[in-house]
């Protein structure tokens, strides 16, 4: 099925149009798994990646009913080394056994022939001796198109062939993120402008059932202005909305990201979730032992309070 | 010692400017090793990491007494999955053995919290349960600045810590790198003009004793009119020129990176040197087996040939 109705077909059936990225440091992981791999493991390295498996499956089961898809973010696994990478590709192949959507975040980017590389392993297959085979089998990739059109090609080949998606850095959630992306050109529109104008020129024939395409956007929830902004620039695109919750966007601010049938948006929450259980204020009964009920619980109340947002418009 | 002068130190030493791109894929490896590698390996991803081991580390052999630094291309290796990235590690750690430096070709980018996790992975160091540790331990990092300085601020503070350096995308190599980068702006610069002043205020603070410093910019063979504007422009910064041989970039082209004592300069082959020993026209009499040394000698060739452009200026 086209990537655009796995992801709304996923996001309807849930009623929630969220994603839990797993961006996982060791402080966010309680203390008791963390020694529990610590006694197993064979280094340091490869305690931390146990310790990262343990705690990311188990967030995993606690929301796998809720949330319709996970985004790792593969510096924190790179950052691990070749253990943590280990951990990157076991949390995938969780989190897809159980229904889950994978959206890794990599913000991949290279001239044409080398983003066919990075493509075939996230979206599609490498050539190994004894043919294709498949390398991460992720859903959909998030990509950085500073280079262009022959840099963006080998992943809407891919999108097409595997029923994958991208989506495309514009307006990222960072504070510096103004000081190339804001601007201004010549011709009026500002930098994050003319990606988006190549966003939507890339998606354009690629649209599923659902009236939306393969080629999304990262606009993040912190410049709310720009978000509304760009749901009417891009009315085909999903955007995918980074910054809510631990980086200060709010209900309201991700709320324009949708259409006005509350549709074509994924708001994003890693931090919030996966550190709810240390949250004393929200939290406070919680032990270490409940990290997974306070993830899940979270998830419920940042689903319940989007859906609130978009109702309220 | 500062990475640029340590950069500065291997170029001068060996009386060469170029680095030996390590961008494996199975058909540039003869086939006795791919033969060899399948029969030891456990599965097809096991044997394409063996066959690219082998293969890079003959080539690291044959030009580790004439060629300063060598780029591995991550996306080639993330092709193959985790066994790919034990290639890459193997690969890393066999040239910095060999006493070459090591530039990750990488771009990652992404916001400050998350480019410090990149950072750490590829020029710093991880936090582990026992304290600090190494990961990759590469001399530099290539990276994107579409989020501007406080994605790129993790990476400058490794810089300075670890003394390392970074390659910040300018003016790419690719056929379409002017749909972004050549954009016009409203104050009478380019996109890529703008990219290069933020590259060199970045850097300003530090230099080595040679007089460059450690954040240097990727500008392609391809568009020497640009090289030339931007070996101007950035007068302390290192040029990571990508786009000579394979993509069409000439020595002289590559000559309008060096400053006037033909300093400042690094330029890459990746492909005319790994498969060298398959150019019938200029290496005619090679078996494959010889393909290291064909590598060797197109390394000579290639060095010959930037050095006598230097010298025609």
């Amino acid at each position: 099925m086209h990537f655009s109705d796995r992801l709304g077909n996923a996001i309807q059936e849930k009623n929630n149009p969220t994603v839990m990225g797993l961006d996982p440091k060791l402080d966010y992981i309680p203390q008791h798994i963390r020694d529990c791999a610590q006694k197993d493991a064979m280094n340091p390295f490869h305690a931390a990646a146990d310790s990262i498996i343990t705690f990311n499956c188990a967030l995993i089961n606690a929301v796998a009913d809720i949330v319709p898809a996970v985004k790792p973010q593969l510096a924190y696994y790179e950052w691990f080394g070749l253990e943590g990478l280990r951990a990157f590709d076991t949390t995938c192949r969780y989190a897809k056994e159980k229904g889950l959507l994978v959206i890794a975040d990599g913000k991949r980017n290279d001239i044409g022939s080398t983003a066919e590389a990075y493509s075939g392993a996230y979206l599609g297959e490498t050539d190994l001796e004894n043919g294709k085979s498949t390398v991460f089998n992720t859903d959909a990739l998030t990509v950085n198109a500073y280079l262009g059109e022959d840099g963006i090609k080998p992943f809407l080949k891919d999108c097409d062939v595997y029923e994958k998606g991208i989506f495309i850095l514009v307006k990222t959630s960072n504070p510096s993120s103004g000081q190339l992306q804001d601007m201004p050109l010549a011709d009026g529109r500002k930098v994050y402008e003319a990606m988006a104008d190549l966003v939507k020129d890339w998606g354009a024939e690629r649209c599923g059932q659902n009236g939306y395409n393969s080629v999304g956007a990262v606009v993040g929830a912190t410049y709310p202005v720009q978000l509304a902004e760009m749901r009417e620039r891009m009315p085909n695109t999903w955007i995918l909305v980074p910054g809510y919750g631990a980086q200060g966007g709010k209900a309201a601010d991700v709320a324009l990201a949708f259409d006005a049938k509350g549709l074509g948006a994924l708001v994003n929450a890693s931090r919030s979730l996966m550190c709810a259980w240390q949250k004393a204020d929200r939290y406070a009964g919680y032990s270490e032992a409940d990290f997974a009920l306070a993830a899940r619980n979270e998830a419920i109340r940042m689903r319940d309070e989007i859906n609130e947002a978009l109702q309220k418009r």
